[in-house]
């Protein structure tokens, strides 16, 4: 797919932390919203994105901000979801489009979809990028530029629709990439819910730790600790929703994890170097595959 | 402390992985030794740091390496030092300084100590510095830039002997710990060890899965696996030989993350949100007191 030319009357963006906000600067940038409606449950946000020249229009009322649009954006965290959709779908008109920017697909779509008016039409989305910063402050345009974007379009989504969405996140940069919702899940469950819970987990642990200890754990952090502290400096709310809303993949990978941990506890207490070593070379080749994807920066 | 000036007649490096050939360009950089002798188990390295001017003379030979050495540095893995301690041992000249650069101190105090003849002089060192990649070509002078070097002198060791060590890391960039080892041990078991025995482990997981699943893996790794890639590329058998020997204190912190695991993981079972945002949010200020050290780069 190449991008193509898209453009929006009207652009309403429920939500406007990372995602939301970067995505409204790349609006602003490359002009693809004649208006550009930004909803919050906090006041403040919303100053915020208006200080930032992010809106054109602030509110917070979803239903007052999505009339008139043909695109609405939903970039609350998952929990939020319910709520949103059945305040705004009243009030949504034909030929709007509505799309989303969770990291669980399943549950958005068993979420959104009964909500969804005849004419209106779901293209559920995940572009994969990201920081451990929050807010609207934390925005920046480039945040998307090579980074994968999964559309989780079900059977019955209209082809138009997804296409605008493919070119709307191509012009933000963003490679496009097609699966099933299901499928998308399961994959994140591996390379991102499962990641990010180990991270919280071990620094949890060493916060736990008496204070004079917990001091040095800061000071010699270099070691290895501080590359799980970024992620696990990620905003709660957000990845509480994640976890309780793709409960069963993370639970299965959490599984097999755990037997792999108890293998190579069990190997160092009863010295089995070579379970270990065998272990730790087998490791050297996926960061490898890595590199050469050039996934690695 | 401050550096003061310090010069040895001839160094001996025994191994010249990562950390020795790092530490080799430095004593050439700041021409801290009339000799470098360098010692290894294979010709090929020992052709590559001739190559790369690291070495006065090279020789398979530890014992003939070390005579007439006023420095000795052990940079082999944790599994070669009773070995290299037994073979070296009757050729040390009295006045001679023994050092290493191991990632555990206790149980190499163990090892050495006992084979240490009068008059030469045992200063246990960790140089916490490394990179992913290991052999020879991979060392540079600035990799200890800026970094924690931790000695762990026992109660009997001759404090100019640890000046001396201490005064040697610091013209290599590196600021000075002194503590137990035992202590070391302990924290860097936290700081460490468990962070690369999680990062080997959650990479193993994801190296067992389907073929198609793993190469999605890899595409989609920037969403947090792959920070994870980097520690698990560390040389295996090194890291093999830090958790034989640093068994007790891995185990133990092994133990509370697992706890701590099973926790969250029941937490996402049961659907219980404010156990997993309060955990959440705690890790977040661990971020920050890092970032205030001024370790987080």
């Amino acid at each position: 797919m190449t991008a193509k030319p898209v453009h929006f009357k009207r652009v309403t963006l429920i939500g406007i932390g990372l995602i939301g906000s970067s995505f409204a600067h790349v609006l602003r940038r490359d002009q693809l919203a004649d208006h550009i409606a930004i909803n919050a449950r906090s006041q403040q946000s919303l100053d915020t994105a208006t200080k930032l020249g992010l809106a054109d229009s602030t509110t917070l009322d979803p239903a007052e901000a999505v009339k008139g649009s043909d695109l609405v954006v939903i970039c609350t965290p998952l929990g939020a979801y319910e709520t949103v959709i059945q305040t705004i779908a009243p009030h949504l008109e034909a030929g709007c489009i509505v799309t989303d920017v969770g990291s669980v697909k399943e549950m958005v779509i068993e979420t959104l979809s009964p909500h969804i008016p005849d004419g209106v039409h779901l293209v559920p989305g995940h572009p994969i990028a990201g920081t451990e910063h929050s807010g609207p402050e934390a925005g920046f345009p480039e945040l998307f530029q090579d980074r994968w974007c999964i559309l989780t379009p079900t059977p019955g989504t209209n082809a138009n629709a997804v296409e605008h969405i493919a070119a709307l996140w191509q012009t933000a940069g963003m490679k496009i990439e097609i699966m099933e919702a299901k499928h998308h899940d399961h994959v994140l469950a591996i390379t991102s819910h499962l990641p990010h819970l180990i991270a919280y987990t071990i620094v949890g642990t060493a916060t736990d730790l008496a204070d004079d200890l917990k001091q040095e754990v800061v000071k010699y952090s270099a070691s290895g600790f501080r590359d799980f502290t970024r992620i696990a400096a990620s905003d709660p709310i957000m990845w509480r929703d994640i976890f309780l809303n793709n409960r069963e993949a993370v639970l299965d990978i959490l599984g097999r994890f755990s037997e792999d941990l108890t293998a190579l506890r069990r190997a160092i207490r009863h010295g089995e170097g070579e379970t270990l070593s065998e272990t730790f070379t087998r490791t050297r080749d996926v960061r490898r595959k890595i590199i050469d994807a050039k996934q690695d920066k």
